[in-house]
């Protein structure tokens, strides 16, 4: 790994000279003082100032407290994090007013740490990571050191010789010691967690004047630069796309302490260039975390992840204006900080608050072209597709198409080739995410429930294909970490006919399956048509079951459909047992018709299959004792066949909205699906409507380019580029 | 009846002699001279009037369409409906603008249905209600009448002799013929379809100058104003308060002919006083339609209602404009006309829209107070009781309780006591309205579905208590007729004590019920509790099921509870067959605490019985092939005895985040229920909390003002007013 390393190729070696005093971390006297200068002005920058000092104020007003430990979401845990957060605002507070109370409150609260900290028990743990001395898991402890060392960085000059020995003898140096020696397999690990222990400790050691700590913060207990430390962490975790391994819902976390570091450094360590490192993978990292996200905002919901979880989250503020400074001043920035109402309230935030003051309402608003974020460090091990297609009033429609890799085990969800769709705002064929209810202390503390490994984590959890009732790889994430996806072939530039292929082979002994999405915009129709094509080859049979998950009332539904006098579970499979079975109806041409409403939009799927196929409707919320589960609604297509083609057209049409009592085109214009024609290279599709009909024919294997022809039933068809949508009489 | 009628006593007789010229209806030459004054003006009328110009142009634009017809929904359906608005609106603008085009549109679109109309053949009908040649239902095509009728008042003296022999004679004639001969039955009721029948043929007859019609909508084919007509329908339909004999979603569309046939009448027999009959029934009849929102202005969804029916329906837009100028300039009209962002485009809007703009951003809002809203023509038969209470930011908590009576069969539930609650914007107590996708083509045009008759209308689909899983009255809406509630008392002022009682017997042979719910505010709790005791006496044993609906995730639950492995109906009385029956628990002491998330928010539910009991939760959906339920979740509690005590503590707490990751409090204070004492006039109950406990004695009888005593257990509590609730250590 040490051959991809650029600018910090010197770093190993020059490192452990450099100077490091203790003090300030993050902010100068002359930045402080600029900050204080606009802290009554109409701004980003002194919004977001006064919207803290009001917080600091309010916490003034209360007495210090620290408690013991507790569950996520519990009395204690919210203290320790209002505790942290309060000190990093006093301390910064401190440096620019120079009211003593703000430094008075940050010795007092960290006195009260050092006091107590050395004679609390260990919390009680609630998930599988190793608990510290305030909270339940060792990560908060890591996020409480980083923000609250640095909170004693901006005082440490004022303080009196015997109150720094206290709180960095018996508070900074024990957890330190806990982090690096006590739980030194926690340190070294490329993770999200160990991201936040380097950051932790580098900071720490900054404040301090520990270089020590921060020379193991940067290349890790080996110093290896690969088994841990930030620079390994910032090797292993990004590809070339600046797609984290762990997922965006993890990569909106991880950026926090990579940005924070990294900036510390930048100013304690200007030499390292720790900014163009790896090719600037802390700027990659930050654009990559926005790539995934989805028009509204909200991330692509890609392994564990919360659904709401969106761009206005910590990272993206304090990425926003680092970014600006550090890595050159991109308009898009502005609308990003615009959107948030706030800036990281520091010299970069005061930056790129004066340029979108000076931008007015005239910001670029970040709107994401279609991408394909390669996974892997160096992006050999498939990639992530993100087709986007521009949607008049509705926006902007989204499918992304998961052909990477498998992700870290812990938080790895066992979905090759799984499908997102995402259209008028809303999420139409739909990813559970995770059975998680953070920070609600009831349940399990907020920590990760045991669904999320029986559902949420298996196959049949996803919108891809089941094969024979069991999960990918066995289930096993160390035979899922050596296959990974490939992507055949990824057309995104064209405004009206976008497509990407990707294939998995092996996930299933024996079963490679390839998967074609489409995004085509057709003058005949409202909004782009979502196009799903599943070819299916296997060296057996085997029953295959194709998922979609969506949200909404069925309309209608064809064939006819029968509703199951009693409800049991879906089956005995991972994952299946917690599907009620609603239903199910017979195809026996393989064909089906599925019409719903989803908050106001009419969506109707069309499905076809080379083989006589069964339509089974799901309610997840079977053998869920805790409803720790959200009773959300599934389709399962079933076909038994050794080859199999699977393909669905979904459409959204017209309009639905009770208070006006409106509802217009309720069935759209597509009546049917039917697979014409299918070999090597191309497939035809007839999608029947009223009086006439559309044929797609499109090109699944690498050479999309063309031109094409393909003749099926003394017909012939000729075009250019992945794909042709054409209208029949 | 007869003696009930006020300023219209003289009606009857000298209404046949007032001259009916025929002409417009609702605009004289100067109104329509001064609405075209301001077209241009940036004001709620200048809006309004360019937003009904935008629409007309665009449907000049398009060809003359009269097609046949079809279901709800459907494209003949929503062109129809189109047509007649259009219609109405062209008329309009002939008259303030005097443009051909205009006028030209409303001649050839009426000659168009002259022409076909006779030859049309009946719809097929997809309710019980008669077909019409145009629509599948004759409501439909007495709405048609109506506003094509007015336009074509307004061109009336502009057309051709001929063409107005056509129109009248080959349109207007038959349709009233079909509305009051062929469909006689239809005409002489009295019900929201007699409402419209009314207004149609009314004005219809104000329109061509045919008096007969004009006296045959005002006094009924009888000419009794008691079997049907439009004063006979003011009378039976609306009680003192303003209550409609209908529930409140019937009532917004009924107060649309209403006003619109009282303002006709009132311009062409100004010398009737409409306004002033029956004590200003019209005016009651609005106010009651406004009283009966909730503070987000949905309608309190009481029978048949659209969940999402609210106060920006035409019927209040109307109102606001017409009862500004004809009964008095009421400055909560402003903030509904800003609120509307338009007004009634006539003399009376132009009047409400100068006021509103001299106003400017300081309008009263529409903050109703506790209401008890008397049902029956004369308040005699119980009432619908709604307290309301300030919640800070929150907004107002309201708690509604149906002791009135049943309703007019068609749209009536088998729902006495029915309890709902709203706080927070959100429905926490939830009823679920009709079974209905209204104008949802595919869902049989829109109409009431089978499972509005087997679910929506049945007792178990309530918030009440069903005894041997059987409905109220046997189902039988003539029995149903025959009862109604009994107020006990209704205390709705005290800011922060408010507490209602009302009773049903009979409902179930033998078995009287008698509810108290109260909202409180208590200095300890963030929000107001809702506090509901259900007290139930009976001559012999019974199985009593006391249901609760609501929404959300749960996260908590005591006692244990074991979810069921398969899952079957609730049970096959009327409604439990649509039930899923997700598991239960045994309350073997009669106690039990629920808590669940809804959007944001913690609710949690402590019960107690005055016997053991068992937890059912349920989820809708059972027995329903077409999907044609949303599926809602709720508890049921279960108890056999023959004197029976239910109760339960609503508390509302905390918050959850998920895109923040933040929860707060999600257990709230009270941690269960205890019924420590009851007697013929006062109950006791405990809410035990963490570290402390608080008392609630509340009067159930008529006495409620005190002062009261009540000793149990060696304690004494004393208070004034209808109850007290009282913090012990």
């Amino acid at each position: 790994m040490a051959a991809e390393v650029t600018s910090a190729t010197t770093m190993a070696g020059a490192s452990s000279a450099a100077p490091v005093t203790g003090g300030p971390v993050f902010l100068a006297a002359d930045e402080a003082a600029a900050l204080a200068a606009v802290l009554d002005e109409e701004s980003l920058i002194g919004r977001t100032l006064r919207a803290e000092r009001q917080r600091l104020e309010a916490f003034l007003a209360e007495p210090v407290r620290v408690p013991g430990s507790g569950p996520g979401g519990g009395p204690e845990h919210e203290q320790h994090k209002l505790n942290y957060q309060m000190l990093f605002v006093a301390g910064r507070f401190w440096q620019m007013l120079g009211d003593r109370r703000h430094a008075e409150r940050v010795r007092d609260v960290l006195l009260a740490y050092a006091a107590r900290f050395e004679a609390l028990p260990f919390a009680v743990p609630h998930t599988p990571n190793p608990p510290g001395r305030l909270f339940h898991q060792i990560l908060n402890e890591h996020m409480w050191l980083l923000f609250a060392s640095a909170a004693y960085g901006s005082i440490r000059d004022w303080l009196p010789a015997a109150d720094r020995t206290a709180i960095e003898g018996q508070l900074f140096e024990p957890m330190v010691e806990m982090f690096t020696r006590t739980y030194a397999h926690h340190f070294d690990i490329i993770h999200n967690h160990g991201m936040w222990a380097s950051g932790a400790v580098g900071i720490a050691g900054l404040a301090t004047g520990r270089a020590d700590w921060v020379d193991l913060a940067i290349h890790g207990r080996q110093g290896d630069d690969v088994s841990a430390g930030f620079l390994a962490q910032l090797s292993a975790l990004f590809s070339p796309s600046g797609y984290y391994e762990e997922g965006p819902y993890y990569q909106r976390f991880a950026i926090q302490p990579m940005l924070l570091f990294a900036e510390a450094l930048e100013r304690a360590r200007p030499e390292l260039g720790i900014y163009r490192f790896r090719d600037h993978v802390v700027r990659r990292g930050f654009y990559g975390a926005l790539a995934s996200a989805l028009p509204d905002g909200t991330l692509l919901p890609l392994n564990d992840a919360l659904k709401r979880m969106n761009i206005d989250s910590l990272g993206y503020v304090l990425g926003a204006s680092l970014m600006f400074r550090r890595e050159g001043t991109d308009d898009r920035l502005l609308w990003l900080a615009n959107r948030h109402g706030a800036v990281w309230p520091d010299a970069a935030g005061l930056m790129l608050s004066r340029a979108a003051g000076k931008a007015g309402s005239r910001p670029v608003p970040f709107s994401s072209p279609s991408v394909e974020l390669s996974c892997g460090p160096n992006g050999e091990k498939g990639a992530i597709g993100v087709l986007r297609m521009e949607d008049g009033a509705a926006g902007q429609a989204v499918a992304s198409l998961d052909y990477g890799t498998h992700g870290l085990a812990e938080h790895a969800h066992f979905d090759g080739l799984t499908l997102g769709y995402f259209a008028g705002g809303r999420e139409i064929l739909r990813d559970y995410g995770s059975v998680r209810w953070i920070n609600m202390e009831p349940k399990r503390g907020g920590s990760y429930l045991p669904e999320n490994i029986s559902f949420a984590k298996q196959t049949i959890a996803h919108n891809t294909v089941t094969v024979d009732e069991t999960t990918q790889n066995g289930g096993d994430a160390g035979r899922a970490a050596r296959h990974f996806g490939r992507r055949v072939q990824f057309a995104g530039s064209d405004p009206d006919r976008q497509m990407m292929t990707g294939e998995i082979s092996g996930f299933d002994p024996g079963v490679t399956l390839r998967r074609t999405a489409l995004l085509l915009r057709h003058e005949d129709f409202e909004h782009p048509l979502l196009i799903d094509l599943l070819r299916i080859t296997a060296d057996r049979p085997h029953r295959y079951d194709y998922a979609l998950y969506y949200e909404g009332q069925i309309v209608r539904m064809a064939p006819s459909f029968s509703r199951a006098p009693t409800l049991e579970p879906l089956g005995q499979g991972p994952g299946y047992r917690h599907l009620w079975k609603l239903g199910e109806g017979a195809l026996p041409e393989g064909r089906a018709l599925l019409g719903w409403m989803q908050s106001g939009e009419y969506v109707s799927l069309a499905f076809a299959a080379s083989a006589p196929a069964t339509l089974m409707l799901t309610r997840l919320g079977a053998n869920d004792p805790d409803f720790n589960l959200r009773p959300e609604a599934g389709m399962v297509f079933r076909a038994e066949a050794q080859d199999m083609i699977f393909a669905s057209v979904v459409e959204r049409h017209g309009a639905f909205d009770e208070a006006s009592e409106l509802s217009v085109d309720a069935r759209g214009q597509v009546t049917g699906l039917e697979i014409l024609h299918t070999g090597e290279a191309v497939t035809v599709l007839r999608l029947p409507g009223h009086g006439h009909s559309w044929h797609v024919a499109l090109v699944h294997n690498e050479n999309v380019d063309g031109p094409h022809e393909v003749t099926f039933a003394g017909r012939t068809l000729r075009w250019e580029g992945p794909c042709l949508m054409q209208r029949e009489s």
